[in-house]
């Protein structure tokens, strides 16, 4: 029964196609015609306001303060910056003209020629870098901590909802700081919030680490990343955090007179987490029925469903899931009140119940007067639908509900956490060895590494890319994957979205 | 002593001056180097921020979803709605390339030309509207009612910080309707609560009403306003909510199936307030002090300076301005717990006061050693400067706080009332008395118009326009004060932001 009303195609089917159908069920996102641009849906901006309310506390937290900064970027400010300039020059929309004009045949043509054209940000940096110049002048102008909310555009040739899109949502922080020492401290810190945010609050198991010079921001001396594996085994990068040195300083000329009195270059970073955390999310948790949502996360914890086709008794149903609901919202869960609500709209019970099921939402209920009369509920729980409605007495599950959605959010943690686990590959020794795993299996090689930026180039000839030189090293003597030469260093390989 | 750190520039000296030398003193935003597009400073953004969280509740809780539509539109889109193309088609940034490449003298320059330019969005009406029709297909779906928070983009010749910029943030929120009753009363009920939010949380007293033809959004059957009154007696428009009838909805084809089988064309709405906001908060309540902020729309509503040169008793006075802090901020003013913060910066205390003078915080606080023997604290009142510091018992000041707050909110709200009931002028009855009004001074002109589209041009000539048709109709008869024919409807006349 359970499986009813699930979506045309399997995970173990086609992974691809399954994330697009787990997107369309739950009504997230959708294509909007403009190239590469994706529509935001109800549901997929709810989940969106969530991360970015819990991120944008721990941002604050940490002591940042919002700012925003113009989607506009003169092109000789980007062209500051070399590295960067290499990095992100190839996918740039261009503003050239500012006005429309009728032209003959009555159609509207670009007019108002720019004499210097704008590009549409990819990423601050240059901006705000530049502003930082003025800014400072002193020790005592030391840090400046700040972030914005903004949408950034990279021109995508191949989009896929959430993951590759040629705007997107995003975060991005930018800090100087007067020593090396700080700017590494804010980098690691910032990092900290990723990780957090990623396993405490969306149950996604991640690994933290260092970024191989192949896969480095353009610009950046370190880019630290947060790492989380989907169940076909691919990563997913789902925060970075880059310490970016003296570079941007330099090039955008920031200095500041010293306690001593000496003119300083100070530190720059930057870090940045995006809408892609909502296709983690999504290709973390989600199963043959839809999406899953972590409680913590969840727009909805529960949703009351009112069986009310006795019209005699329809008052008191809707009476009873409001009640329920009201009390569901007097209750706090991992520090925030519960959220409920009751769907009352004119629908066949059964099709809301699945409309939620395919959304994600933790707990639907459903009362009805033959529920009212036994002072139960019946519970379709998104964790084990396949035990069909759970009825249930009312005061249980009042009592037991913070409990139910803290054993769910750990439950969801577990499974991706195992999964991980299982397609953790320790084995591979060589570079034949790992081609021979990635050629009939998707997950993470965890080997030895020499570091060398040439290797990066082999391993892409087969798709795989260094993910990352996790925290936790074994500072064991082995020998690298790719060349065979003697290495200490253990990295973790693999194919990524 | 209270002028002694003032502005350099008075309102009576120089309005427009004064106006960007409090933003300056505020740090609230500065000009970005990229033409009309402005950087919203830390302050500036907190109290965008504060008017976002209140505004996107009251959206919420009408029943409104947020959601996130592209930046970039086709040109085809715009094309479809005339009288919308006609508004906008002047002022827009055009897209034309997807890449930069470097030329041969080493510079950047715009490549992959677009076959199709796109625009940056000035409004979503084209955009939204189209996906409505994709989703729209039964009376079942309606009403559709979202809303999104985003920036826009609209070619501008005088930028002015926060008034009349290339680039600002808005909601816009848009709605679907199978009734024009039910689009009639959306509108009604969103403009009421830009009024909430423009008098009950920023103190700003404005005036309901309908614009006139000329005055009307691009596309639009009617436009409703809230317009406040600056204190040099100009109007802004705080914001505003459109019914556009079958306008854009014929012209995107959206039709829907009603509940007798017949296929019907909806009704549409449109409304959104900017950080223009921002820039009426600034010209109706600050002073030759800068910037004041009413307490319940103020990031922080007290801030607590440490006196603390006595190196002997520095931890004891911090310890002190903390224990303050966190007594504050455990009570609750409007709904909201208080918001305080103890600034200990390394600075000088007087230098911090001024600072936070000009930020416009409400109660700015000092302790020090003798404060903390006799038990009370120095208070900086912004509504009262010219008092000085006023000393006053801890327990005295922690029990009256929230009064203290609330009665300098309604304060405030009074005092903009006052200054606009005596710039309202209801003497003049023809056009050569309002004109040699508006010859000398500033200020609304109330008076019977007979509604003709032809008189708005005659306005214009002396920088005159119809403000709106207040709701408050006095339904007598009376003479157009253009025309001289005879009219009942009232109207306000003004000069505009």
């Amino acid at each position: 029964m359970a499986r009813r009303n699930a979506l045309k195609v399997t995970r173990a089917e086609n992974f691809a196609d399954w994330y697009q159908e787990v997107i369309d069920a739950a009504v997230m996102g959708e294509p909007s015609g403009v190239r590469g641009c994706m529509i935001i849906r109800q549901w997929g901006y709810a989940i969106w306001e969530r991360i970015q309310r819990h991120l944008d506390d721990m941002i604050k937290e940490t002591g940042h303060e919002n700012c925003y900064f113009p989607i506009f970027i003169p092109l000789e400010l980007i062209e500051k910056e070399a590295a960067h300039v290499e990095g992100f020059a190839k996918e740039m929309a261009v503003v050239t003209h500012h006005r429309l004009a009728v032209s003959e045949d009555g159609t509207l043509e670009p007019a108002g020629k720019l004499q210097n054209p704008l590009i549409v940000r990819p990423t601050s940096e240059a901006m705000i870098t530049n502003a930082f110049a003025r800014w400072i002048s002193s020790y005592r102008d030391l840090p400046v901590k700040i972030n914005q909310w903004a949408n950034v555009v990279r021109w995508e040739m191949r989009p896929r909802l959430f993951l590759r899109t040629t705007e997107f949502l995003w975060q991005e922080g930018h800090t100087v700081h007067a020593s090396p020492e700080e700017a590494d401290e804010e980098v690691r810190q910032m990092l900290e919030c990723y990780r957090a945010l990623a396993e405490d609050f969306m149950a996604i198991p991640v690994i933290r680490g260092v970024k191989s010079e192949g896969e480095r921001f353009p610009g950046a001396v370190d880019t630290h990343t947060v790492e989380a594996m989907m169940q076909d085994g691919r990563a997913l990068q789902v925060g970075t955090s880059h310490n970016l040195g003296q570079n941007f300083a330099h090039a955008a000329k920031i200095s500041f007179l010293d306690k001593d009195g000496s003119q300083q270059t100070p530190h720059t970073t930057s870090w940045g987490a995006s809408t892609r955390l909502i296709g983690a999310l999504i290709m973390v948790h989600s199963d043959d029925d839809g999406l899953r949502l972590p409680p913590r996360l969840a727009p909805q914890q529960v949703v009351i469903i009112p069986i009310d086709r006795d019209e005699s008794r329809r008052d008191e149903v809707h009476k009873a899931c409001h009640d329920l609901a009201a009390k569901i919202k007097g209750q706090v869960f991992a520090g925030e009140t519960m959220r409920a609500k009751v769907d009352d709209r004119e629908m066949k019970g059964s099709d809301k119940r699945w409309g939620w099921v395919k959304k994600g939402v933790p707990l639907v209920l459903e009362i009805g007067p033959r529920d009212l009369d036994n002072g139960v509920v019946a519970i379709f729980h998104r964790d084990n639908l396949d035990a069909g409605t759970q009825s249930t007495p009312v005061e249980d599950f009042v009592a037991n509900l913070s409990q139910t959605l803290e054993t769910m959010q750990q439950g969801m943690f577990d499974a991706a956490a195992g999964y991980r686990t299982e397609k953790l590959i320790t084995e591979a020794k060589t570079l034949d060895e790992m081609r021979a795993f990635f050629e009939k299996d998707q997950g993470f090689v965890r080997a030895k590494w020499c570091e060398n930026v040439e290797t990066e180039e082999v391993l892409k000839n087969f798709g795989v890319t260094v993910r990352c030189l996790p925290y936790d090293q074994s500072d064991t003597e082995g020998v690298c994957i790719v060349t065979g030469k003697p290495a200490t260093t253990d990295a973790i390989f693999g194919k990524s979205y």
